[in-house]
């Protein structure tokens, strides 16, 4: 009978984990970290379940980022199922959960953060003031604690996952960056936490987002000009009870215009009540990029 | 007869060079770093010094690192004796040089950047915007490229120094910063990579830095109040010829208000003609922090 593999180990202290991945990575094993702020959902555990797939062993932090969130967002009732997500991460072979005090994540008198320009310009770099400044500050300082071969990100944060390869590529941390696929409802809503927040008719109109999406992917095909894709993009998620933030559709690797020939992604953004929700979905180049 | 030292190595790859630095620690080496812009003097030998009798490999990297030259600064005349600066290394047994160009700590469309506020607010980061935003970033980017044990780092840039410390503590940086004293001419004059720029006129007026810190110390002893302290400071700069920029007594680990017990440091900087010079001295805690 082979011996039970080693349980679950809940981690508050960065230098302990960091410890224990060097360890295990100088003992030639290949370790992958996911970074979430809990209250986890299919989408985590896709990601947890990719880096089972390519690694040996699996850190997962759960830390609600206080920096990230802006006045007035929703950080105080950021829902936090701390049993449920134990559980959920255990169940899924995780071998580490880093949860770290906040002070252990910004010390007394912390006065440090990183700023990313370029694809943190615009879109939810502008819709939320800082709130990239402190995805890239934190994930710095995770990724400094969890010294892992790779780290997994949702695609979901489409603009995040840039901005996050960015400092990576930047700062020259030590780390593979492997965006996952966006994780769906059966009826093409995104996966995300905030989803629990909206009433059940909201739930019902959410399902916009990803429409706005398919007739987005629809139009492209038909070499539609960019400005007609957007407006159409706009009406149907105004049909469907959203208050807009943006919807737009840029080049994939950097958010700027879409030149002939570079992949896109069509991003959209907006309020259901008082939940905002963002999706994007990813299209393939084409010859005509003009407006 | 034993087997001669390996020579001294300059490696231009940040990841080739963390291999082997990573290599060595493996191989129970601790590795000492000692970042300069190159231009070396008897104070960045004395870091490397210091490094070599801490540990088992040093290595030092030359870096004119454009991000903390403001618009106007002497980026372009900074001095840059390469061949001097190599033999001075080899001399002193740093086992590897990282003299990277341009682009490998600056990636293309790269657009990432450390922001410290706290003890980088005031003073020089007053004189000089920006500068300790391009020294956090390219001190981070170079400890990441030389994953050391210990920093070694020079105390004539006081404030400096706990702008890395405060990085280092809030990103998470696994290195320990050392701080070494200033090394000074007969005459007292901090080292400085620019007092080069210096006419032999203000060279001979330059000490006038070194004497108003002295008279700081002094006068500190006697419990005058600050303010007449730093006025007394200022006169002296000034009776100089050095236009001041600041000439102020301040918390040794904050650069905030003295409080009473705390340790000071006496900060002084200004101009000599069209060169910059700063200097330090730390003052004991005394009873009486009144100004």
């Amino acid at each position: 009978m082979a011996a039970s593999p080693p349980a679950i180990e809940v981690v508050a202290d960065p230098a302990v984990l960091r410890a224990a991945v060097l360890a295990a990575r100088a003992d030639g094993r290949r370790v992958g970290f996911v970074p979430t702020m809990g209250a986890l959902h299919a989408g985590h555990l896709a990601l947890v379940a990719r880096a089972a797939a390519e690694c040996d062993l699996v850190a997962a932090s759960i830390f609600v980022n206080p920096t990230q969130f802006g006045p007035g967002e929703d950080f105080e009732r950021y829902p936090r199922p701390v049993v449920a997500d134990l559980e959920a991460l255990a169940g899924a072979g995780v071998r580490w959960v880093f949860a770290p005090p906040v002070a252990a994540i910004y010390p007394p008198g912390h006065a440090t953060r990183i700023v990313v320009d370029g694809p943190a310009v615009g879109f939810e770099g502008a819709v939320r003031p800082g709130h990239f400044s402190g995805v890239a500050t934190v994930v710095c300082r995770l990724l400094l604690a969890v010294p892992a071969d790779a780290a997994y990100f949702g695609a979901k944060d489409w603009q995040q996952t840039l901005v996050v390869k960015r400092m990576v590529c930047d700062l020259g941390l030590p780390v593979e960056v492997v965006v996952c696929p966006t994780v769906r409802e059966p009826d093409g809503l995104a996966l995300s936490s905030r989803n629990a927040y909206l009433s059940a008719a909201d739930r019902r109109r959410a399902v916009a987002l990803q429409e706005s999406l398919a007739l987005a992917a629809e139009m492209w095909l038909t070499e539609a000009p960019l400005a007609v894709i957007e407006a159409a993009m706009r009406d149907r998620l105004e049909a469907g009870g959203v208050a807009v933030d943006y919807a737009a559709i840029v080049a994939a690797d950097s958010l700027e215009s879409v030149t002939a020939g570079s992949a896109a992604v069509a991003l959209v953004a907006g309020r259901l009540g008082s939940t905002r929700l963002i999706d994007n979905r990813l299209l393939p180049p084409r010859g005509e990029a003009g407006r």
